[in-house]
């Protein structure tokens, strides 16, 4: 990494090395594509994308969040992930170690901020990943929907490539129906067609 | 646009189709690359770094500000840009119809929301735009220091690409010496550093 020893504040200093580190999350690609399908997403633009679609679908939250705190674990939910790299969705091997390869990510990348605020944004991945609270439940339900849509638009492309059921899909998505059971219509009505157009597997 | 009329709740159905609509800005390129030069940033990868940026820099805002709203401001900012495209921070030619090309892709971009939902995001551009309110100066500050330091960090690639001198900058940076006083100095050290290597322009 380029050297910033002239950043005299040592904390700035880190803060700023994260800010740089951070970057990988524009090269680590998941399996799905955008909307167009002109190319694969990154975790930076999901993250985006996730951001901003939790802050315009609040309202279908069935508990009442504060939803700048889903914003902010949001913005930080994959950033294991410059160094544990993308787990696909329906690859059950790949997620027998995902949690020890996941935490030993953030032990390091979160470490690198100091005391108060490396114990936040912790604390934020923590809670996404240990699902409780109305705020997390709700940011996996969107976490759910956004690549839900991405494949509907892109004629199944992950779905094709793990050779995926409409019962694993069934699955995966059923943190909607509890957590943003208005949004439970879209998954039933993407399902329906994407059976029916053959995106995906009986 | 893949049909979503299957979403028989008519707002649901327009918000969904907004957040499928803004997927491309995952395909608007900036003219910077990301920080180890292996492609060009895109808008939705640069929000998301400016609102993780904007989220861990609050202390150094010289106002007191809501970091909440600013973090909802950084994933908005360039929404317009899905139809308007980036103009480049240097191309004083772009600069001259920019504002007008903005303010119609607003309208019709914000306009495929309803009622207050469509006034808030609307009201968050604006306010970036207006670069008046605490909230707004400091956004602007990040938004100037991250290409600041992708530019420092891919050998001053875009300002190579203008032919861009030390001057243009420090006028393009200014907004830093008064909404964040205490990140001048890592615009001053980029800037030294970086005229010893040759990157930019006396």
């Amino acid at each position: 990494m380029q050297c910033f020893e002239f950043i005299e504040n040592e904390k700035l200093r880190k803060q700023i090395e994260f800010a740089v580190e951070i970057d990988k999350m524009k090269l680590v690609l998941r399996r799905n594509l955008v909307a167009d399908g002109s190319k694969r997403e990154d975790d930076a633009a999901h993250s985006w994308h996730l951001a901003i679609m939790a802050m315009i679908l609040e309202e279908y939250s069935a508990e009442k969040i504060d939803v700048n705190r889903v914003i902010k674990i949001a913005l930080v939910h994959d950033l294991v992930e410059v160094y544990a790299g993308d787990t696909f969705a329906y690859d059950s091997k790949g997620y027998e170690d995902k949690e020890q390869r996941e935490r030993d990510a953030a032990d390091k990348l979160f470490g690198m901020l100091e005391g108060e605020q490396s114990t936040e944004i912790r604390a934020l991945w923590d809670e996404f990943e240990a699902v409780e609270t109305a705020e997390a439940k709700y940011a996996n339900a969107i976490d759910r929907i956004q690549p839900l849509l991405l494949n509907y638009l892109t004629n199944g492309h992950t779905w094709k490539l793990g050779n995926v059921s409409s019962a694993q899909v069934y699955k995966r998505m059923d943190i909607i129906r509890t957590a943003t059971p208005e949004l439970w219509g879209i998954v039933e009505g993407v399902i329906k067609d994407s059976l029916k157009k053959g995106l995906l597997k009986e």
